[in-house]
């Protein structure tokens, strides 16, 4: 019945829409100017890039001067904390993150810890859920930037954002939001959440890789991180990429346009794959909010006790079921998801979990066949497993 | 006869070959994995990744390794110098370019500078080469990075990048050149070179635009300036950017294929097109290396006293002619070239200047035509430039 690969993956990664992508292919081989040359071939791209930016600043409620367009998410993340560590040095070395930050904002802050900078993070509960009263207590006047995501790309917890900015504003900080696992998939408007900065990613939304977006507040200013030509307003150099911008802007146009259909459709499969998960294989935990509307549509995080997660993942991929163990970005890794360790989860369930992200080409069909295969699966690892015999009762007085 | 408007702005930006197009097509909507992802979808994507890294590195003499892609050609630079920057400050603070680099250098010199670099420039002459003796003048134990392009972007000008990396080499800095321009139009080897960091571009050579790379020297150790994920050996974060980076290596194996074919056309197309020039319109000036060996195949860049480039530009590009009035990524600045000015054209004679960069889609009708429009254009704007009418001694007692 299932003869091609199922993707459960969209997390990491999404297929380009084919609308988006016959809405870029004329920028490759046709309207291929550079944007900065003052002639025919660069007037045509200027009026698409120009476009794209409009549309997505409609739609996240912002002006259009105050979106730069980045090479994806992770540079969007770098430029926002290197950004306002690099201007804001006078007022203070104080930076709070969450500890449950993508890995562009963790590594970047640890690299700027070794510069001096005094990195802080927020307190979270077992749902990930930021403890706001912590915050309270840690940010000072010294705190120069707070940063939380939008939404959790392993766990899907929703943040209170507009609450976290109040804090960093509290204080005179700057207040970033990763935005990319939830924009285009959940209704945001900067405005709204109060925030200064907001990072935005193309692939996640069914656009092509390799862009972003960084919506930086008017009146802020932000170091740069690459600097050049003219470009974005001098604030990032570098020839536009014009094709992914307009693939980018068309995707964020189409996601919004759907964002309601497509997380009804979404959250159904996934709420279908929770029950039968949680009712038909034994000791496995949902990680992250129970709570299926504080969580992104699409997201359902699982661990499997007694088990190795990878062990899953390749006995899945075996069967032509596409998942991930953690976030691709950790992939390569074998060390267990920090965002599962900072929920509390213990180090050795952390290492049996299974992130399923479903997207809008999936089917019931497709989630159906994967429960069964996941519980043949994990029943047939379990028999392997002395972890598990042990638990069992069937090996005594080890 | 030319119902199409004709692009001499190559150096700019090219057009994606429908050959790269092909090939990275189905990279966007089908084989779209994250090559960080540990399934099916995943490997395939990194298959491709590792194939076009190979490819490339086979064409500079490299190691696989030693290849690390970024988002294009500035952010490859800014990685060079903010990379050794950041890595060698207990050597020194010593930084050497050319006064002839991108913006993407100049600008990043000019920030490092504010944070405590000591930044020098190379002498050139007026054909815009290196002054060697000069540079070994300048040099010191303090020097860290010395960067200069391989071939200029504006005047063509092709460097003796070798000799500058044994000046380099002799007090342990850091060799960098910027093959931007060069890459896939001359043949270039790194270690011939003897360069220790290389910056490429993808869209100068009918690749994508949004992809590039660095060469970085085994055992160089460079401050990230992207972190995050383990992408590219944890050096530089981001999801990898699949289809582009398909593209680019796709772009690099045509572009050395047909170097010599290439370059043999194009330089045809740019002799005529100088010769007549020269031979055709008065009071004109050819910038940069009167020896067609010792620039780009494809650059032709004149001055025509009494007129401002702008003026020309407008004129060519009502006519069908799309040029340059100076590096695509200093337009929108009413400043003139510092390529120009280093060389030391006058600053009046540098505001009357154009660049033509050929491609190899041109053909010697577009050139033809084009001669016939400048001649007409420039007579044209000289009968109403006042300094035209007091050099010709038409005005008298100003």
């Amino acid at each position: 019945m299932i003869n091609k690969p199922i993707y459960f993956d969209h997390a990491a990664t999404t297929p380009v829409d084919k609308r988006v992508f016959e809405k870029m292919a004329p920028y490759y081989t046709e309207i291929f100017g550079n944007p900065n040359s003052q002639h025919v071939f660069g007037r045509n791209a200027v009026c698409a890039v120009d476009e794209a930016r409009d549309t997505i600043a409609k739609i996240i409620g912002a002006k259009p001067s105050e979106i730069y367009f980045t090479s994806g998410g992770t540079e969007a993340d770098n430029w926002a904390l290197r950004g306002v560590c690099g201007a804001f040095k006078d007022k203070g070395n104080h930076v709070i993150i969450s500890p449950i930050e993508h890995a562009a904002m963790i590594t970047t802050a640890k690299e700027l810890a070794k510069d001096g900078f005094k990195v802080d993070f927020m307190k979270v509960d077992e749902e990930g859920f930021v403890d706001l009263e912590h915050l309270k207590s840690i940010v000072t006047e010294k705190t120069i930037f707070v940063g939380c995501m939008l939404a959790n790309n392993e766990v899907g917890t929703i943040e209170p954002i507009k609450e976290i900015a109040e804090i960093a504003h509290s204080v005179n900080a700057v207040c970033f939001t990763d935005a990319v696992q939830a924009a285009g998939v959940l209704d945001i408007n900067v405005k709204e959440l109060g925030v200064d900065l907001m990072s935005m990613s193309s692939h996640k939304i069914y656009g092509p890789k390799g862009v972003g977006a960084l919506y930086i507040r008017n009146g802020l200013r932000l170091k740069s991180i690459i600097t050049g030509g003219h470009q974005e307003r001098t604030k990032r150099g570098g020839t536009t990429n014009v094709p992914a911008i307009v693939g980018f802007s068309e995707a964020f146009k189409i996601a919004n346009a759907e964002l309601e259909k497509n997380a009804v459709y979404v959250s159904n499969l996934r709420d279908h794959f929770i029950k039968r998960i949680l009712e038909e294989v034994p000791f496995v935990k949902l990680n992250g909010p129970k709570d299926g509307a504080k969580r992104l549509p699409a997201n359902a995080d699982f661990s499997f006790k007694f088990i190795e997660g990878e062990s899953i993942l390749f006995s899945l991929d075996l069967a032509g079921i596409s998942v991930s163990s953690g976030s691709a970005c950790s992939s390569g890794s074998l060390e267990p998801s920090h965002v599962l360790l900072s929920l509390g989860v213990p180090e050795g369930l952390a290492h049996g979990s299974i992130r399923f992200s479903f997207g809008k080409h999936n089917t019931m069909e497709q989630v159906d066949y994967a429960v069964n295969v996941i519980k043949q699966s994990v029943e047939r690892l379990r028999e392997m497993s002395p972890l598990f015999k042990l638990n069992q009762g069937e090996i005594k007085n080890v």
